[in-house]
């Protein structure tokens, strides 16, 4: 049954995408009797962690019962009390955890804890690739110091990279609306921010990902009517050179040398998980910051939506060849999506 | 129960796929008293129609008997005496048609002959879309003049052309040696022909298709290893200039003006019916053949293969921006195999 009520810590971990970064998403079931005495999970950055809201739904129940966590608690005065203190005032009598903690650091250092407290503590092995996929991002920023990267392209069925996102995506239910939902951060650069609307989550309750502009080289003005709008708040532009025209209530970030490691290195420190790289215009926007294998490495997940359209292409130099160098993706998975082929893969 | 006995006249039919052209795949069935009496197809052009087996395999059973067929009738000398003829001396009692003959001319002339002679006739609609599929090829040169060209080719995840092609996709089995063994020939530039192995069909028995090699432009010496070895008479080639060096056996065919449209009826002519296009090279190759719109709606299918790979890119350029004219297609799946994903389509 261990498996059983920690696939329902990750379902209730998840209610909370989009809203916990820099924390991980955390999910709680407690358990006496056979009978789910009690659920939680972490809703918000700031907000109590995920056992508070479980042990109070189990209140006196919790005495003697099986706690589910997806993740190890922790053992440490953040904003919050250490959780591993609220299992052993609550008497739990065993502990069964998803995964340990991902910082090698501090790992194990909350088990320990309960054990010394004689507490019993056990892995639920079966569900710790769900564990650990649920908080990808989190595990990727802890053990890097950089955001987890998805690039999200729409190809045609002949390869090219078309402007359009595929039928319904971005409506609600789609899976362009439910990535952007669950995203802290989207990456445009400034000319696709000055020409087209930016993309939103049409998820209900959605928090919108924070917008990232790349302005590079001689970009200086930020003519972006969204900026001007009550929205400067929401976005973060981010330069390599002096920005005459700042619009006003927009954060601006300096960069040396622009490059997407360097990105995302700057967005970790500020809070964000993961970011999604939205791909689609030519040379001068987004392209360019994956022009190298080195660069290209730094994604860690690829989205590709196949529209079912073929793209006339007006000469062959318009169509992409290679083939040489390339690395392989792993997992990857395809569905069917409102008559698009939706591919997720991992670098 | 009509829609079971059709799907095996389709079953049967396919039994000679890439062996029938310039004729159709056709299969029959012939039931007596909710019993299969007789089963036939047409094995290889210039042999026997389908009926002529399954008739005889009937003997004298076919006398009162349901005859299913995946396809109307012939009512005319050719190569072999009118089908017609064989099911009214074979008293049949009634003639189940999967389709009526494509060719608008001849349509529904076998079906009149039937009807005159006593027999009832009708169609299966149940099945039709299942019998027009089989001889999708066959029923395009009809309409026409020209082979149906189904292009194939591999993307990376990305997007880009590679050279490769997928996991086993050549080897017994794989869904690019079936397509050898199904289609009646493969178009390849001169290039690709010089630098590769020619792509044969692995599967058991399999004829293979004929290699139709287009040389362009300066291209006047065909230092083809292939065509040198005992296989010239597996080849043809396609040129819009004169060649200096004439590989011995070899049919050279000239065109005033090369395009895919005058290729594919040079070769409807010659009694293909269905070519498959290898796209997996850079431009002066086949690419060069598509780069209009006109050209292009000159296929009738496509057959992509995504590689579980991302391609590294140069630089920006090398890869395909796009998007503003494109044409739908339509029927698309998708299906793993081996690894990789392949998707198909109509134009």
């Amino acid at each position: 049954m261990d498996g059983h009520y920690m696939r329902r810590c990750v379902e209730l971990a998840r209610k909370a995408a989009g809203h916990t970064s820099p924390n991980p998403m955390v999910g709680w079931v407690v358990v006496r009797d056979g009978r789910v005495v009690g659920e939680g999970f972490h809703p918000k950055a700031g907000q109590p962690h995920a056992e508070v809201f479980a042990l109070r739904d189990a209140g006196d129940l919790a005495e003697n019962a099986t706690a589910y966590v997806s993740l190890e608690p922790c053992n440490h005065y953040g904003r919050t009390p250490p959780c591993t203190e609220a299992l052993i005032s609550a008497k739990v009598k065993d502990v069964v955890v998803g995964m340990t903690d991902p910082n090698p650091i501090v790992a194990s250092k909350g088990i320990e804890r309960l054990k010394s407290a004689g507490i019993d503590v056990r892995l639920c092995l079966e569900e710790e690739s769900a564990c650990r996929k649920l908080n990808e991002a989190y595990i990727h920023r802890m053990l890097t110091g950089k955001a987890f990267a998805t690039l999200r392209t729409t190809l045609s069925m002949n390869g090219v990279v078309v402007n359009q996102i595929g039928s319904k995506a971005d409506q609600p239910e789609g899976y362009y609306s439910q990535l952007l939902k669950e995203y802290d951060g989207v990456i445009i650069s400034s000319n696709f921010a000055k020409t087209t609307t930016l993309p939103i989550s049409r998820e209900a309750g959605a928090k919108q990902p924070l917008y990232i502009i790349i302005a590079q080289g001689e970009d200086s003005q930020l003519n972006i009517p969204f900026l001007k709008e009550e929205h400067a708040s929401e976005a973060v532009v981010i330069t390599d050179s002096p920005i005459t025209v700042e619009p006003a209530g927009v954060e601006v970030l300096a960069l040396d040398r622009m490059s997407l490691e360097s990105i995302l290195q700057l967005l970790a420190q500020r809070g964000l998980c993961s970011v999604l790289v939205d791909f689609r215009e030519a040379g001068g926007g987004i392209a360019s910051l994956l022009n190298n294998f080195q660069e290209e490495k730094q994604v860690q997940k690829v989205v590709v939506e196949l529209l079912p359209v073929w793209t006339v292409s007006k000469g062959p130099s318009d169509l992409a060849f290679g083939g040489n160098q390339s690395f392989p993706l792993k997992d990857v998975e395809h569905k069917e999506v409102n008559g698009c082929v939706l591919l997720e893969g991992y670098v």
